[in-house]
Order: C-alpha cells, then structure tokens, then sequence
C-alpha cells in the first residue's frame, strides 16, 4: 500500500464539510448508502482479480470484448449470490467501471418484452431471459433508418398455410445495424419490422427471433455480425443482421395491444406510441446518470490538479503552484462540477416525476404521460449534450497526461459520446420537446388548458412584462429570482417564435409545419431554455428542500448551484440584456460572483469528488488514483505496455520489420531520382 | 468502379462556381495546385498498396505502428526517387492521411538541431538527419514538468576529466515523457537538460544524445520505452527515456548560442528565449494547418448528409428529406464551414508574416519578433479550439454511423485532440498573449510606442467611443464594420482589465503581478478576442484581395466569412449589447442573416468540400466516399472485422472460453443464495 501524497492529505483535511453526509447525500440516504457500499465491496478486486481494468487499454478489441465476459459471468455469480435485481444490479453493473453487456439485456430487451408481451408470451420468455439462459438486444435502428422508426423496412409476413411470420430484409438498407449485444452475445433479438398481411402494411410492430442455435451457430437464414471498431463502447458488440426469408411461429410477435389471429386478422387498440416506450426509460436513465460520468471524470482531473505543480514559480516565492489555484483552472473544472450537482437534482427529480407517472398510470391516469414524454427527450439532450461538452474540456484541461489511455479519461469521453445520439438523436428530441411548448403556448394564448408541467403559461403575459429587480449577488441568486429569470427567458422566446411561426406560416406553401422548419434553430433554442429552467428549477427546489436535513453540505450546494446559474446567465447574456430583463450592472454582479464562488469551491473541490466513492478500479486512471501518486502510476502502468515488455526480452518491434531496413539506407540503392 | 450515387451526381452539377477555381485557391494559385495534384497521385494506392489505410481500425497497435513504418519507407522512397523536400514532403506526409512519423523528425528535431547547433555541429549532424541514417525526436517534456520548461530535472553535468556531459535523470519525475517517436523509432534524440558546471546550475541547455546503438538496442544506462495508448495518436511512438550517468562529448552541447569551453567555461549571448524557438514555427505550422482536419471531416459529414435521407416524410409528399435540408443540420455544419474558409485565410496570413519576419530577421531587424511570438500564440490557441469544437460537434452530427471508426470521423477527433495541448497548453499560450496586450495597452496609455500590429491602440478612446450606425445586413457585413466591430469590442475589454487591474492591484499583497492572477479568466478573453480581431482581419483582408483574381469563388467565400462574423456576434451578443456597439435590431438582422447564409451555402456545400480534393484513402471513411455509396462501404467493411473472418471459419469469439458455460449455467450450479 503506497502512502498517500501529503499535498492530497493536506487538501482532504480542509474541507468544509464531513464527506459522509455529501456520499449519504448522493447516494440517497443512510440506507441506500449502506447498500450501495456493499454492492461497491462485491467487486473487490482482490477478491475478484476478474474484474481489475487494469489492462483494457493494451489488448486487442476481442479479447477486451472476451474479458468483458469473463467479467459478466463473474457478474452473474455474484448476482446470483446475493440476490442482486433491479437498480441494485443496474449501479452494480456501473460500478465495474466499463459498459457492460447486461445492461442492454436488462435494460433494453427485457423491459421490452415486459411492455409489449401478452401474459402468456411473458410467462414464456421472461424466466429465460431473467436466467440468462437467453441473451437478448434490441433490434430497431437500420443501416438505412434510425430515427424515422416509421420508414424500417424489415418484414414479417404472415403466412397463413403455416401459422408463422417470415421475417426477411428486402434490402442492403434493411440490415439490422447497431444493436448492442447483436454480433456476437445474443442468442436472441427483439427486432421490429413491418408487419404484412395479405399484402396489406399495418406498420412496424416488435417479433422475437432466435438467432443462434446449436454452439451458437447463427440459424440458417441468419447473417450476423460485428459492425466494427466504433470510437468508444468496443467491448460491446454492437451487430448487423440481416434475413432470408427466416419463419418464427406466430406466438413470438409481442401482442400485449396489436395481435395477429390465427386467420390473419389483425386487431390493435386505440392508443398507438406504446411500442417505443422502452426508449422513454432509457432516455429517462440517461438523464438520471448523466452526473455520474461527469463525476469520474471530474473526480480523476481535480485529483490530479491538485497534486500537479506547474509554473508560477517566479512570483510565487520560487514555489511551483497547485495547478487548480490557476484562476482560469477553476473557471474550468468548477463550471464542471457545478453542472454535475446541478444534474444530480435534475436526476433526483425526474426519477421521482416518472415514479408519479407509473403510479398514475397504474391507476389508469395518464395525465402526466405527454409531459413526461416530452420532458424527458428534451432533458436527455439537454443533459447529455452538457456532460458531452463538459468532458470535451476536461480531457484538455489536464495537459498533456490527461490524452493518455491510462488517465482514464479518454475512455470516459469516447464510451459517453454516443449518449448524445442513442435512445433519440438529441436534435430530434428537442425538436419534439419544441413542439409540445408550441402547441401548450397555443393553447395558453387560446384559453385551452395546459399540461400541469407548464401550468404559468396561462399568465404568460405577465411573465414577459418581468423584469428583474435585484440589485445584489444575494438577490440575484435568490431562488426564486433564478427560476423567474429562466421562465421569462423561455416564454419569452416562445411567444417570439409562435408570433414568427404566425407571420411566416401566412406566405408559406405548406403553411404552419412548412414555416417550422424555417424556424428550426429556433425551436431547439426554445426547447433548450425550457430544459434549463427545469433543471434550474428543479435543482434549486431540490436543493432547499434538503436545507436542513443536510445542513452541512447546503452552503457549499448553494455556490454550485448559484455557480451554474450565473454561468448560465453570462453565457446567454446577450438574450437577457436584449429587453433588458437584466442590465449591464446585473452581469457585472454575475461576473464577480463566478469568481467569488471559484474561490469558494476551492477547498471543498477534494471533498466534492472524493464523496462519489469511486475505487481504484473504476477509476482505472494513473491521475485520479486515490492515493495521489501519479508519477508512480502512470510510469509503471507505461512499463505494461506490450512493445515495452517485448523489449525487455530483447524483441524491438518495428526493427527487425522495417527499421533496419531504413538505417541501413539498403532498400534506397536501387532509386535513382526520376526526372520530372 | 462503382457508379456515383445520382443524389450526389445532382448535387455536384449544382454548385455555383467551378470547383477548379476553388482548388486552385486552397492550394495556392495554378502552379502550385499542379504541384500538389502530382504529389497526391504519387500516393495512389493502386500502386502502393502498402499505403492503404482500410484496416488500420482493425489491427493491433503494435502492427499498426509496424503498418506505419512502412509507409515511412515507401515514403522515403518516393521522397528519394522525386527528389522532395520542405513544405512539398510535408504536405505529402500530410496527404497520407495519418500521423506519419518523418513530421516529428523533419518538423521538430532537424530545426531544433538547425537553431541551436554551430556551424561545425551542423555540418556533422545535418547531413546524417537528412538521410535518415539517424532518426531524431525532440525530447522536452518530463513526467513532472511540461509547461514549465524552466523547471526540466535532467541534469548534464561538465565533466572536466574527460571532457564530457554527463546527462542523468535525477528523479522519477525528471523522466523524459512524451516524446513522439522516441519509444521505438528514434536513434537519437535532442534533449533538454539544466547545464551543470562546477555545482552551478546554468539553466536549461539542449544535447543530442543516442538513445540506441547496434541491433537497435538501447544504450547502456538508457531506459527507454513506450508511454502507452493515447486517446489517438497510436501509431506514434511517444516514448519515455530516463537517464542513468550517461556520458555523451562535450560538443554534443547544441552550441549555437551559449558554448562551453575545453576548461568549462559558459558563455551565453544577451539575447536568451531562443532555445525553445522551435516551438513558434511548430505553433505556426498549426495555425496554417487547421483548417485542414476539419475540412477533412466536414468533407465526410457533408458528402454522408447529402446522401441520407431521414424523417419528414409525412409533410414531404412522402419523401424523406435529404437531412442536410434540416435547417439544423444546415446551422452545425455550414458553421464549421466557415470556420474552415477562415482559418485558411486567416492561415496564410500567418504562414506570409512569419516569412515577412524571417527575411526581417536575415536582415538583423528583429522588429516583428514579438508580434510572431505573442501572434502565433494566441492564434494557435484560438484556431486549434475552434477546430476542435467543430470536430466535437461534427461527430455528433451524423447520427449513429458517425460514431463508427468505419466514417472515419473518431480518428480524426482523437488524433487532433492533442492540437490545443502540444507545442504550448492554449490557455498558457493564451495567457502569453494577454500579457502582451497588456503591455501594448499600458505603452499607448502612456504615450509610448505599440507594437507594429497593434498600432491602433494608440486611438484607444476614439475605438471606446464608437458605436455602430450600420442599419443593415450589407452594412452590418461590410468588411471594414466587421473589423471595426471586433477592434471596439477588443479595446473595450482590454481597457477594462487594465482598469480593474490597477484598481486592485493598490490591495494586493503582490501588486500588479499578484492582480493578474484574479483576472485570467478576463486576460484570456481578452487573448482571444483580439485573436478573433486578427482572424476577421485577416479573412477580409485576405478575401477581398482575391475579389477580381477568384472572382467566382468571391460570393461564396464572402458568405462564409459574413456567417462566420455573425456567429461570432450572435454568440457574444451580450458583449456588444452591454455598451450598445449594437443594438436590438442589429441581433435581429444578424440571426436573420445566419438563416440566409445557410440557405445560400446549401446548394454549393459540396462544392465547398470537393475542392479540397481528398483521396478516399486519405479520408478512410465509408461514409466520406467520393462515390457517396455509404451503405456498401459500411456494410463490406465491417465484414472485415477479425470477429466476422473468424465466424466465417466457424468460430465464435467468446463462445467457447465464456459464452457456453453462460447459457448452460453450469457455472452457477454450486453458488448458493447467501444470507444477508
Ligand atoms: C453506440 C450506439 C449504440 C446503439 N445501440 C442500439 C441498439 O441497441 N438498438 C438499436 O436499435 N439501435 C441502436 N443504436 C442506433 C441509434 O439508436 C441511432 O443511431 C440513433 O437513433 C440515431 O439515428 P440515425 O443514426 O438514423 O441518425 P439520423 O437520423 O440519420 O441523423 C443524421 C443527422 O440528421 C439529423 N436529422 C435526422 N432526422 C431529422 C429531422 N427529422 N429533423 C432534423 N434533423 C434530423 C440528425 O439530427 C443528425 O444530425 C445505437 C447507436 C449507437 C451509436
Ligand atoms: C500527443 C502529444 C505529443 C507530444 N509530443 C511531445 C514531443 O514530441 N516532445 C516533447 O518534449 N513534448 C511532447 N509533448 C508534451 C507537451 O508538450 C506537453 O504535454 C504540453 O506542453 C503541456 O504541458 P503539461 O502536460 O506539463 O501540462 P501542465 O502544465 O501540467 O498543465 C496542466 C493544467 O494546468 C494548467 N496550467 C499549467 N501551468 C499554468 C499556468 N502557469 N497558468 C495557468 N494555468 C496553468 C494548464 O492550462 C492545464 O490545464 C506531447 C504531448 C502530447 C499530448
């Protein structure tokens, strides 16, 4: 066990709060953190040598992918051990470290199966699947369609004399293309394709397929494969798949609500949109863990900004600065820290509205679906696209360390990058969540009702005749006066877009939805302002409601949150000062405050990461090891590398191939200069 | 040959302008376009398959690095057999397609040598290093110490007996770490050490060491090695050498300027910084190559949005849109497009001062020395972020096969990642900068002279007082209100900072010095904002210049630098809202002149990615094909996947060694549910 590096210990002696209640805190209280420990303690690498990270970045993608597995069964054992399901499994899976194949398993097919299967067809395949005695993935996206859903072009024809589907893709295009678990793992797929009968189209519904069969031989009909090395997420096999006229029985389309009879008759209920629900919950879980990503990358650069001395020395009395006292170090990694925080209310609160959804909904209520819908694809974006962008800057904001592999975070930043576009392209969303503000504003303007999230609207009048009248930090970052602020912001510029929408759709051939789309930029800017204000609105409500049961990480949550508000404000400040909801001397105030709180967070940055309770392993990083000692690290993980022990038994990779060649100058004997 | 996608065919025959004239400007005029054409078609990979960069994503890295060395050689071939040299050998390593390790030997060692070294040395060294008899690596950095260069550990101590140095690495941290191509290729590197003589320590010194001697084994008391897998970068050797008492002869002191003598006696000319001179062209050398990366990938994501057809189908009459008719889409990308067109302008401009300064300097005027430097800078800073945004932006913005190593679009993000960090941190850089404004600002202040390109300081309170009286798109775009637009807007806070500075600077322990590190957020601001100045500048500059010689490119080359202007208005709105430079009305006629722009760009979008005339191995990307048959290219390259030939032979990768004993649950035959 190496000592810890005393600059850390100094650091980790002046925070301002006990780190035990921002863990209770982030974890979800006492309880949940006495479970959580526990699950983070069944991966102990000393324990389990099976899990250790250490040499993902040194091997060839399929064997990385064949560890990733021997992880996985590992996994299992300890599942099956403790009895693990559910979000305990899910933060188990997290907590390895790495993307992990069940995930797409337990979190894409099976509650796909669950939300589209008929009582009958759940008693059948979801105890397999619950065994893992099938592995399944998801199977909608195309080479040819991923967000337009409506235009897949697989086919699953029904065939009467045999009482079966003939599942077949018609075209290059139709090839199943990325879902993950396809190419190599799962033996089955729940694929969506259109469903013909009698020639007739009904439109794309959801059929399970077996894929593999015998020693897992792809079945006949059945080509399946790996779609290749992508940026990140390469232990996972994302496949293609494609169909030569392959039958499945009639009983393995999913027919909780749209059914084929044994006639060919088709039947489905009236309200459609149910097929794709599963993506909801995914999108749903991609804004509750959008912190967590951000936390590990954060947790691994504050680490090492604060054990890395750089410059300074000759106005500092010959003394090297801690980097992180670099004014605009902070600037960068705070604003970071502040967005995780802010996220982690934002979480918090859209776990808890879609707990309130599906209690409603199990009681027949649907009142809150179209808002959920709604806020949560405009949330994905707006939080992905914020952590995406956040890890962008991290990665470069730790020199030139932070470009290794063995920092860490460049597989942070690649195995993040596709959450921007997966479960919903973030542009597509927002243009969703754009129209849903249009049309509650139509209604507001008209005297219709509202959805209950945006209930203000009806007073949207008043809400544009605002205008700040704070005149100090203290009333500026008033609670209230943050959320006010952000809901002027957007209703304002969604009354602008409806009053353009108006105007323009009079002179355009295709009327209102042509006009749309010569308002494109405008409409997510729309749907972005609205997120923020949620976020903004749902982090400082958040934040109070815990102001006394938490009263010793409150202060340093206020800064974050204020933190993210004023950068928020400076960053749209040309939109505040446009009809001066604010004025010059108000973003002088925002100005000096983001320093203000900089200097705050300074002392609390250690505490702030360190309470996330990321291992070693997790980490897999030479700079936010927990002991502070980099230099080590990162000089013995280097030695590790497989040209360097090739080295050292006397093998120089590259020298006996072509370098030889080269110094001797032999292989240039021959060339004579050509004339031009 | 496959045939042209006919919705690229279509595209191609409507673009304004022949692609010719085009080519002929990014190139650099007729003869040069010639030049480069034939230098590009010596790399035909029909002739030499060893170029082919296919299944570059599928090996190794060690065999990807072997894979490079090849090319080095077949390279060197070439370059011995067509006699080239300079900036025609760059722009073809360049034209590979991939980092290619002679750049790090001709770009960073020989000039290093050819700064530093004697005439004598020269003429000993040069010679060998041209041949490549040795190779070389510019070995700087140590695992401590990267920016601070004053603080390097290595130490070359005289040793009078024998008339030597001996070079030796003191610490762990003193251990030389990141030098491209000294892992495994490098012979020999130049090294920088403190110079010790008789106990005194003369400051940091640059030597040429051999790393490696017979059969290519490391010498004795070198450890040299691989740093391990970077985020890209990977088939470059960055390398980690740690000295044990190494002697090397006294004249392997680089001994240009400062000298040491048979009896150990130092002397060293006034003028100091010299040593680290390298860098400022390496800086150069990125500005004027920026634009290039991100053609590149904008050539990809713009051929790929042109051929997919996505959504809007139902207000489509039933066809789907191609999606770079999204306005969106149009926003992301023609925003990177205009960054592209600027940065070459703003790229040459560079590339013709540094040679106005270099005859300068020929002729002993070193007048324009610190402009470069502080120019160079700042630039480098500013257009390597820029870059790097878009880059982070454009692989997101093709949906889901972005995300594939396949668009080859992450190899480009992650290869250029290192941009803002290497030869300078941009915010070091950008500090640089700052202070050199600060400067100018305090000497205009004052009565005294300015620097060449900052002459106009002198009328700073002229610039504060202006505002704009542009009252439309054509006055707003016009050339000379664009640079105005930006000089009021630099001055402004240049002023304020230098205000504010000498405001606390009366409070603060230590002084002025001490001040500046409360305001490096603003000093920052302020690098960049003057650096926006000098980029506008010179893109007007430079493009009105061309008005009647490219009179066909002019309108759209003018649309993109007016679109390129306005982003940046809109973007600091608050900016120039905040002192009135504009008001309201002007940000109304600005984002209505954006949407305007993007209408004008689309039709001649390929056009503007075409002329710059990529190979398709170059561009290595299935979706980038000049062709535009992405589907194929994905489809038959993934079946290139070692997982997909295996599966052919009938083996399935991670089924025998783990997926079997999954399915069967063997395994999990003796685990018991454990008590809690
Ligand atoms: C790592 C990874 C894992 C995945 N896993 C799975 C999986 O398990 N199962 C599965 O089925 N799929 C999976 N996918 C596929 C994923 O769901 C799709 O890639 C995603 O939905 C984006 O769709 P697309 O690729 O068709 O993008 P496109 O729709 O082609 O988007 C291309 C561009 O066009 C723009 N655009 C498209 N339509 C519109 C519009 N109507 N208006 C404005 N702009 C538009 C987009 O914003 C984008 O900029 C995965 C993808 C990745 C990268
Ligand atoms: C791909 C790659 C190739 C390279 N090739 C070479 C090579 O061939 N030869 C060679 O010698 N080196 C090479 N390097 C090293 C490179 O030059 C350094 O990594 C770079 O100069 C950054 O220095 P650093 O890593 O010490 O960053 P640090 O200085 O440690 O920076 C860490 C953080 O602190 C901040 N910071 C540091 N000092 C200050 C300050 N004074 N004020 C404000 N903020 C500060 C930085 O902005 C950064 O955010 C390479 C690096 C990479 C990534």
């Amino acid at each position: 066990m190496s000592l810890v590096n005393p600059d850390l210990l100094k650091e980790r002696s002046g925070v301002s709060f006990p780190n035990e209640e921002l863990t209770l805190f982030i974890f979800g209280g006492p309880e949940e953190t006495k479970k959580k420990r526990w699950l983070i303690s069944l991966l102990d690498v000393n324990k389990n040598p099976v899990l250790k990270n250490e040499d993902k970045h040194f091997i060839p993608r399929d064997k990385y992918y064949i560890r990733s597995l021997e992880k996985m069964k590992k996994l299992f054992q300890i599942k099956k051990q403790h009895d693990i399901d559910g979000e305990d499994w899910n933060f188990l899976l997290l907590s390895t470290g790495e993307p992990m194949l069940p995930i797409l398993h337990d979190v894409l097919f099976i509650p796909t199966l669950e939300g589209q299967m008929s009582h009958e067809q759940l008693e059948k395949w979801i105890p397999l699947a619950k065994d893992y005695a099938i592995f399944g993935c998801y199977a909608q996206t195309e080479l040819g369609h991923g967000s337009n859903v409506r235009r897949l072009e697989t086919t699953a024809t029904y065939i009467h004399e045999t009482d079966e589907f003939e599942i077949h893709s018609p075209t290059l295009t139709s090839t199943k293309w990325w879902p993950g678990g396809l190419a190599r793992t799962s033996t089955h797929a729940v694929i969506f394709a259109r469903l013909i009968i009698d020639g007739k189209d009904y439109g794309v519904h959801s059929f399970v397929v077996q894929l593999r069969g015998e020693n897992h031989k792809p079945l006949p009909g059945i080509d399946v494969g790996d779609i290749g090395p992508k940026f990140g997420f390469n232990n996972i096999d994302n496949g293609f798949l494609r169909f030569t006229h392959v039958r499945i029985p009639r009983d393995q389309m999913c027919m909780k609500f749209s059914k084929v009879s044994r006639d060919g008759k088709y039947s489905t209920p009236s309200h459609a949109k149910v097929v794709y629900g599963t993506l909801v919950t995914a999108r749903i879980y991609l804004v509750e863990r959008s912190s967590f990503a951000l936390a590990k990358a954060l947790c691994i650069a504050i680490r090492y900004s604060l054990v890395r001395k750089q410059g300074n020395d000759t106005t500092n009395n010959h003394n090297e600065s801690i980097v992180l006292d670099y004014q605009f170090l902070q600037y960068r990694l705070f604003n970071s820290l502040s967005i995780v925080y802010t996220l982690l209310f934002v979480g918090k609160w859209m776990k808890d509205l879609n707990e309130i959804n599906e209690k409603k909904i199990s009681e027949g209520d649907v009142s809150l679906m179209a808002d959920i819908h709604s806020i949560s694809s405009g949330l994905k974006a707006l939080c992905t696209d914020l952590v995406m962008e956040s890890l962008n800057d991290i990665i470069l904001a730790c020199g030139g360390h932070g470009y290794l592999r063995s920092s860490g975070i460049p597989s942070i930043v690649d195995d993040y990058a596709q959450s921007p576009i997966v479960e919903g392209d973030n542009t597509i969303l927002q243009l969703q969540t754009g129209r849903y503000l249009i049309k509650a504003f139509e209604n507001a303007k008209n005297g219709r009702p509202t959805p209950a999230t945006l209930f203000y609207l009806k007073d949207y009048s008043r809400i544009l005749s605002e205008r700040s009248s704070a005149t100090t930090w203290e009333e500026l970052t008033d609670p209230n006066e943050q959320i006010k602020a952000l809901t002027h912001y957007h209703t304002r510029i969604l009354a602008k877009l409806i009053s353009n929408l108006e105007e323009s759709s009079k002179n355009h051939p295709q009327g209102y939805e042509g006009a749309k789309s010569d308002y494109m930029i405008d409409i997510i800017n729309v749907s972005r302002a609205y997120c923020y204000t949620i976020t903004i609105t749902s982090a400082n409500e958040g934040l109070e409601s815990i102001k006394t049961t938490y009263s010793n990480i409150y202060p340093i949550l206020r800064v974050l949150i204020n933190l993210f508000f004023s950068n928020y404000i400076i960053k749209y400040s040309g939109e505040f000062l446009l009809d001066n909801y604010f004025n010059s001397n108000h973003i002088k105030i925002f100005e000096l405050g983001i320093k203000n709180c900089l200097k705050t967070i300074r002392p609390d940055a250690i505490g702030l990461v360190d309470s996330w309770e990321f291992s070693d392993n997790m980490l897999n990083s030479a700079l936010g090891r927990y002991d502070g000692n980099v230099y080590e690290a990162l000089y013995n993980w280097a030695k590790l590398d497989p040209s360097n022990l090739a080295q050292e038994k006397g093998e120089y990779i590259g020298y006996n191939e072509v370098l030889k060649d080269i110094y001797s100058k032999e292989y240039l004997k021959g060339i004579n200069r050509s004339k031009l």
